[in-house]
C-alpha cells in the first residue's frame, strides 16, 4: 500500500441537515465545535459534536497531512515539557520481526507522510497532566474548552479533574484533539473501538472507521489493532482523529514477542508504552489488577477469563509463577505516563464473560486491587478512570457501579455495555445498551460500544455506526434520567416536530437522520409526503395527532386559546377533586 | 385478489438448527409444543415454542385450509357453549361503504376458503372465560396446557388467573390456538402488531407477518388493520394463527362510519365486538378510561394524545360534549366479552407520546378509571390486562408499573416499549428496549413490541422480524433478572458452547440462528473456521477464551483436575483473606 491509496475518507464528506459552527471562548483558539439544526419554524438547535474539522466545509481537510494542532499553541505555552528526539521507530513496531520471511524492512510506504515531528514530554520527568493542573487551581485552555461544551462553569471542570472524578485525556503529543472531558457530573460518553486484526482489514479502513465513528458521535476511539502495521495504523489515526485515542499497549507489546505470552517483558512492554505515549495515545487500558493470586478464582467460571490483556497477563503470571509485572512496576509506569498526559485506564482482565459469571469472586477481587492502584496512580498526579463489565443480568448491575464508586473513589468507570443475557448473538448492541443505559443512569461515565458482531467477528463500517448509535441512545437516555441540564430541550424539540409534522426538521434532530428519512420515504417517497400530516403507519383517518390537532383547533378559535381555555377547564376538573363532570363550552 | 394469491408463506418453511418436539399432559391431546436443540456434545436444551404447527415436518399446513382447531374438543366438552347462525357479514365489515363508488359488494375473492363453521357462544350468556373456571376451582385442559408450557403446577395457573394477576387469553371461537399465559410469575411475553392501513400491504403480507413473527418468538399479534378487507384479513389471520389475536374493535368501526369519530355509535361500536368475537379474536383493546374530563388536561402536553384509540374517543367526547360511550356502557360490554371469553386490553388512549409528557396528569388520571373499571370486569368474570406507555425516561419507569399494580390490582400490566428517549426515530425498537427490560424487570407480564418503523412508517417483514428478536431480548434479560426458574440454562448453554468453541451449538443457541451464523462467516466463511478456537475478532493469537483454555490444560492434566486444583487454591486463597501471595504448585 502506498500513502496514495489512504484517501480521504467518505465518511468527511459535508453533512445536510445540520450545520457546523463554533462557540468562542475567553481567546479567539477556543473555538469549541457545535452543531446547529435550524429548524423550518425558525428556531435553532444547537447540539454536541465529536466529528472534528471533517464536517466544516470550510476546512480543508486532508488524512495525508492529518488535523492542524489546536492544542500546540497551549501545551507550548505551558513551558512545562521539551521536546526531544524520541524513541527511534523499529520494523518489529510493525511487528515484522526479525525472522519474518520478509526481513526486517518496515514497510515504509504506508508511513504517515505529514509534517515530521519531535515528541514532547514533561520537563525533568515532571506531571504534565490536567490533573495536576488543576490540584494546582489552574484551569487549563482544555479545561475552559470543555465546560464551553458541557456548558458549565469552568471551575466545576477543574473540581471534577482535581477530585479525580473527572478525566480529560489529552497526551502533550496528541494536539489535533477538540479536548472532551469523562465523569459522571458531565454528558455520559461514547467510546467506538476499531482496529485490524491478524485476519482482516487495512490502514485505510482503520482511518475510515475512526472519522466515520466521530461523524456519528463517538466521543473517543480505542486503536485495538494486532497483527501488522500497528505502529503505522496507529500513527495514521492519530493524526487524524479530533478526538481523544485509547489503546492497549500490551496487544502490540505481545506481538513484538510473536504472541507468546510467556515472552513478555517489563522492558518490553514499558518501550512500547513509551513509544505509544510519544506517538500522542492519550489513554491506555492496563491490566494491571489481574494478579497471580486472582487467576485460580476464574477456576470454577463457566467462561473463564474474557478480556484478551486479562488472559494475555493470567498466561504471563502462571507461566512464571510470578506476580504481574505490571502489578510489580506500577509506579514506574505512573512517573511514564504522568510524563506525557497519558490517562489510565485500568483494564478489568477478570469481568465476567457470561451472565452466570458476573459478580463473582474473581471480579470482585480484581476491582479492589484496581482501587488500591487508583490510589497510587493518585500519587503521581496521573488521571484515572475503571474500566468495567462485560456480561451482568440486570438485578447485579446497580452493585457494580456502587462497588466501584466506592472502591474507586469515585474514579470515572467506563463499561462494556454490560451485556443482559448471553443468548442473543448478533445483537449483543442491544443486549448491551440496555446495561449501558442503566448503569450509565446509575453512574457510569463512559460506555464502550458494542457492535452487531460482538462475539462473532470484526465489525465493518455499517455495524460501527450501528453500535456508535445505539450507545448515544443509551448515553442519552441516561443524561435525561439523570436529569442533567439541556438533555431534554434535545427530545422537546424533535418531539415537537413530530407533532407539528414538520418531518425534515424531525429526520434532522435525529441521531440519524439518514435513516430517519430513508425509513420514512420507503412507504411514502414523495415530496409532498415531507409536510403531509400522517404517514404510512395510521394513514391520514387515524392519525392521533392529527386528531388531536383537530381538537386543539375545532374547539378554539387560536391555539393559543384553546390551549388557555383547556387549562383552565383543567384546573377546575382538578380543584372539583377530578371527579365531577364538567361540560366543555366552546 | 383470489385465494390462490393466498401462499402458504416462506416463514413457514421447516427449520434446522432446533427441532420441534411435544411434551404430553395427562390426556393425548394435550401436547405442548417446544424447541429442541442438540448439541454437539450429546446434550439436548429445550426452549419454549411460539411458532405453531408451521414448523413441525410431520403437520401439512395449508393457509388456505387453516390450522386444526387444537382446543375444539375442550371447548365442547365444557357443555357450556352453543353454535348460533352468528351476525351477517356485511360489505362494510370490509370498509366497502354503500356510497363507495364500486358499490356495496365485498370483495369475495378474497373470502377465507376454510372450513365454513358457526360461531359459539356462552349459553344463555353466561361467562365461559377461564377466570370463571379458575374461580370455580376448575383447572381447564388450557391450564394445564399452559403449565407444562411454564413448567409450573396447573395449580399455580389456575390460582393466578383466579387472583386476576394473569391472563389466558383464548375465545371460544379461536380453537386454533396453543394456550398461553399472560402473567408476572410466568415467562416475560412479547406482542407483535401487523395490519395493513389505507396506504398499504395486502391480506397475504399479514398473513405472512403473522407466521413470520411466531417463528421468531412472538407470544400473541395484534392484528392493527385499518382501511379496505379489515374483516376478511382478520379472518385469514385467525384461522391461520397459533397464538391469540387481539385487536382495537374501534379501528374498524371507525372505518364503517367513514373515518369519522362523531359518527361513532354504541351500537356500531358493539355490532363490531360481536362481529370480532364471533371470529375469534381473543383480546381487545378497549379505550374506556378515556373520559370527557380527562382530554382537557391534554391540552399543554408537548404531543397531545398520540393514541390512535385515545384521539378517536377524544374527539368523539368532544363533537358531542358527552361522556364515552365505551366508559357509559362498560357493564354491557363486560356482559359480550364474558360469553365469548376475549380478554380485556384496557388500553391507555392517554399515554404519553414523548418525553416531556410522561406520567402526567393525564396519563395517571386516565391510569385511575382503568383500575375502576378492571374491578367491574371481574366482577363479570372477564379476563383483564392493563395497557401501559409509551414514552417515559428511566427514572420514571418504576413509578409507572408501581402504581399500575396498586390501582389495578396487579392485574398484568402490557406496555409499549416504553421508548426512553425521542431522539431516535429509526431506531426505536432499541430506545424501547431499554425501557421494555426495566419494566418487564420490574413486573410488567408482556411487551408490546416497536420495531425500527415506529413513528416513521409501516413495518416490513425485516422489522417485524427485528422487532420480535429485539424485545425477546428484553423479555428474556427480564426473566434473568426476576430468576424466573430455568432462565439462565438457556445463557449457561450457550456460554458453555461460546467457551467450548462450539460454533454450530452458539448459533443454534441464539434467538437469531441465521444472522448469528451469518455475520461469523462474513469474515471466517470457511467451514474449518466452525470448529477454530478464535473467530476473526482477535485471531489465534489473542483470543483470551482459547489462552484461558490453555491455561486450564498447561496447568493440569485433565479439565477436571485442572478446576479441581485451581478450586482449591482459590479456596485457600480466600481463607488467607484474599490478600497472601501463595506461590502456585505444579
Amino acid at each position: 500500500m502506498t500513502d496514495k491509496d489512504v484517501r480521504t475518507p467518505a465518511s468527511t464528506q459535508k453533512t445536510i441537515g445540520w450545520h457546523k459552527a463554533y462557540v468562542e471562548g475567553s481567546r479567539p483558539d477556543r473555538r469549541v465545535p457545535v452543531r446547529r439544526v435550524h429548524l423550518t419554524d425558525g428556531r435553532t438547535v444547537t447540539l454536541y459534536d465529536t466529528s472534528g474539522p471533517y464536517t466544516d466545509p470550510l476546512v480543508d481537510t486532508d488524512v495525508r497531512r492529518g488535523l492542524p494542532p489546536l492544542r500546540e499553541n497551549w501545551i507550548v505555552a505551558r513551558g512545562d515539557t521539551e521536546e526531544y528526539p524520541g524513541r527511534p521507530i523499529r520494523p518489529e513496531d510493525d511487528g515484522i520481526r526479525h525472522t519474518s520471511p520478509r526481513g526486517g524492512l518496515r514497510n515504509l510506504d504506508a508511513v504517515f507522510p505529514g509534517r515530521p515531528r519531535q515528541p514532547r514530554r514533561g520537563r525533568n520527568g515532571q506531571a504534565v497532566t490536567q490533573l495536576a493542573y488543576a490540584r494546582r487551581g489552574e484551569i487549563t485552555p482544555e479545561m475552559e474548552f470543555v465546560a464551553i461544551r458541557e456548558n458549565v462553569d469552568p471551575e466545576v471542570v477543574r473540581e471534577e479533574i482535581a477530585a479525580g472524578r473527572a478525566v480529560l485525556p489529552a497526551n502533550v503529543n496528541h494536539p489535533e484533539i477538540e479536548p472532551m472531558i469523562i465523569g459522571k457530573r458531565f454528558l455520559v460518553k461514547v467510546n467506538a473501538n476499531i482496529g485490524n486484526s491478524a485476519v482482516t482489514s487495512s490502514i485505510e479502513e482503520e482511518v475510515e472507521k475512526m472519522t466515520w465513528a466521530t461523524r456519528w458521535g463517538a466521543d473517543t476511539v480505542m486503536d485495538l489493532s494486532t497483527g501488522r502495521n500497528i505502529h503505522t495504523t496507529r500513527e495514521w489515526v492519530l493524526r487524524n482523529s479530533p478526538v481523544p485515542i485509547g489503546t492497549v499497549p500490551l496487544y502490540q507489546a505481545l506481538e513484538k514477542v510473536g504472541g507468546k505470552p510467556e515472552e513478555l517483558t517489563w522492558e518490553i512492554y514499558k518501550d512500547t508504552v513509551i513509544e505509544q505515549a510519544e506517538q500522542g495515545v492519550d489513554y491506555m487500558t492496563v491490566h494491571a489488577g489481574v494478579r497471580l493470586a486472582y487467576v485460580p478464582l476464574t477456576a470454577n467460571r463457566k467462561t473463564g477469563i474474557v478480556s484478551r490483556g486479562g488472559s494475555i497477563m493470567a498466561a504471563w503470571c502462571l507461566a512464571h509463577h510470578k506476580e504481574s509485572f505490571l502489578y510489580e512496576h506500577f509506579e514506574e509506569l505512573c512517573e511514564i505516563l504522568a510524563a506525557y498526559d497519558v490517562t489510565y485506564s485500568l483494564g478489568d482482565g477478570l469481568r465476567p464473560g457470561s451472565i452466570a459469571d458476573a459478580n463473582d469472586e474473581a471480579q470482585f477481587a480484581e476491582l479492589r486491587t484496581l482501587g488500591e492502584l487508583a490510589r497510587i496512580a493518585r500519587r503521581f498526579d496521573v488521571q484515572t478512570m475503571i474500566e468495567g463489565p462485560g456480561h451482568v443480568p440486570m438485578h447485579k448491575i446497580k452493585e457494580n457501579i456502587d462497588l466501584q464508586q466506592e472502591i474507586c473513589d469515585e474514579a470515572p468507570f467506563y463499561t462494556l455495555g454490560p451485556l443482559t443475557t448471553d443468548i442473543a448473538p448478533g445483537y449483543d448492541h442491544i443486549t448491551s445498551a440496555i446495561g449501558a443505559a442503566m448503569i450509565a443512569w446509575w453512574g457510569t461515565a463512559m460506555l464502550c460500544y458494542v457492535t452487531p458482531k460482538e462475539h462473532l467477528g470484526l465489525p465493518n463500517r455499517d455495524d460501527v455506526k450501528t453500535g456508535v448509535i445505539t450507545y448515544k441512545i443509551a448515553a442519552h437516555a441516561a443524561d435525561l434520567a439523570k436529569g442533567h441540564p439541556g438533555a431534554q430541550e434535545w427530545d422537546d424539540a424533535l418531539s415537537d416536530a413530530r407533532f407539528e409534522f414538520r418531518w425534515e426538521d424531525q429526520f434532522n434532530l435525529s441521531l440519524d437522520p439518514d435513516t430517519a428519512r430513508d425509513f420514512h420515504d420507503e412507504t411514502l417517497p414523495a415530496e409532498p409526503a415531507k409536510t403531509a400530516h400522517f404517514c404510512s403507519m395510521c394513514g391520514p383517518k387515524f392519525c392521533s395527532m392529527k386528531i388531536s390537532q383537530d381538537i386543539r383547533r375545532e374547539h378554539g378559535v387560536t391555539q393559543a386559546e384553546i390551549e388557555e381555555g383547556m387549562a383552565r377547564k383543567a384546573k377546575e376538573f382538578a380543584a372539583a377533586g377530578n371527579k365531577v363532570y364538567l361540560p366543555l363550552a366552546d
